[in-house]
């Protein structure tokens, strides 16, 4: 005999605000700024997981870096899909353009001539839009070990580098470099194997406005 | 004075190969059917975390349907774009469609009407495609409750349900309803508050084939 569906919360709003609730009666917000603090919640949000906001890793001056490039029209630099398509338009009243370069012509041949990934090539194409850009990388740890080869070698700077590389091959190691230097530019990271283009976007999202 | 980029690895192969290497030596797999081995290991890959596959709630049948679906060309049903963009096509040969209808006409009115999210009311929209079809849900549990209650009145059976809502309201319920009674539909999902659109797609993208 089936079972019949439980009651469930079907206000969007609802859902929103329970959530966030929860989050900071189970998160330890004392360390995080309280310009971070909506980003802290909605990266946690966008997992599950109130004790991501425990391995935040931030300058102190993200929270400020961000507002002020989104406000100024800043693009913003995804390194992949999923994190462009995670961004939610309508909190961007300055329409912030958003590009991801990965399936761009030419960034197969260009990786292959790099000798590295697609994802750490395609940021070649970033370069006219990246002084003052907040980039957002929620996939390739080569990507954010890219960037930082970058800034080495003297290209223009991001207003802020949002650092959520996920998984088991660097990317605890590229976050713990742009966190232990960051070369000056403001970021937000997330320490060790965790991150995604979910929270990626969600870091992205939490500078915008609030809808509800 | 700045630190220099460490080294890191750039061949995209061995990334993956080191990555699913590193999960199969920290994680159990003794509880995982040998045909959702892969589908296993690739969630844990979307969210660096191995012991996700310990919460994998699954039926016995759940490899065997989605491989036959996806040999059938049948389509996919995405509860958000996310989910549908993260989908690696050329792992699919039959061309299988990729379907979110959440940014479709019409549906925040019929959410209004329904008195539900547009995540929710985006499920109306799948009807014509529902009948063998892959669902992969990635975000909203809402998607998720809604699609048992369509099941329960008789909508048109998929052939499998990958549930990965997130989240904090209704993500551990709506799973945990599924896969007490699946309506008879296999299904694989991960028990509790994690989830997303990562591993959503990883699951799907493990039904196909390999590209190594």
């Amino acid at each position: 005999m089936s079972q019949s569906v439980p009651e469930y919360v079907r206000d969007a709003h609802a859902i929103y605000r329970e959530s966030f609730a929860i989050i900071r009666s189970e998160a330890d917000l004392s360390r995080v700024p309280a310009d971070l603090e909506p980003l802290a919640v909605r990266v946690a949000h966008a997992c599950g997981m109130p004790d991501v906001i425990d391995d935040l890793m931030f300058s102190a001056d993200a929270g400020s870096a961000g507002k002020a490039a989104v406000e100024a029209g800043a693009p913003f630099l995804c390194d992949c899909r999923m994190v462009a398509d995670g961004v939610t338009r309508a909190r961007f009243a300055k329409q912030n353009p958003v590009l991801c370069t990965l399936y761009d012509d030419g960034v197969p041949e260009l990786a292959k001539e790099m000798g590295t990934t697609r994802s750490a090539a395609a940021l070649e194409l970033w370069r006219p839009h990246l002084e003052g850009a907040i980039v957002a990388i929620g996939n390739a740890p080569t990507a954010l070990f890219r960037l930082l080869e970058m800034l080495d070698a003297g290209a223009p700077r991001p207003a802020l580098i949002l650092g959520f590389p996920v998984g088991f091959v660097g990317a605890a190691e590229s976050k713990q470099a742009l966190a232990e230097d960051s070369r000056g530019v403001p970021f937000v990271a997330v320490r060790g194997r965790r991150g995604g283009s979910a929270m990626a976007a969600a870091a992205l999202n939490a500078l915008g406005a609030e809808r509800h």
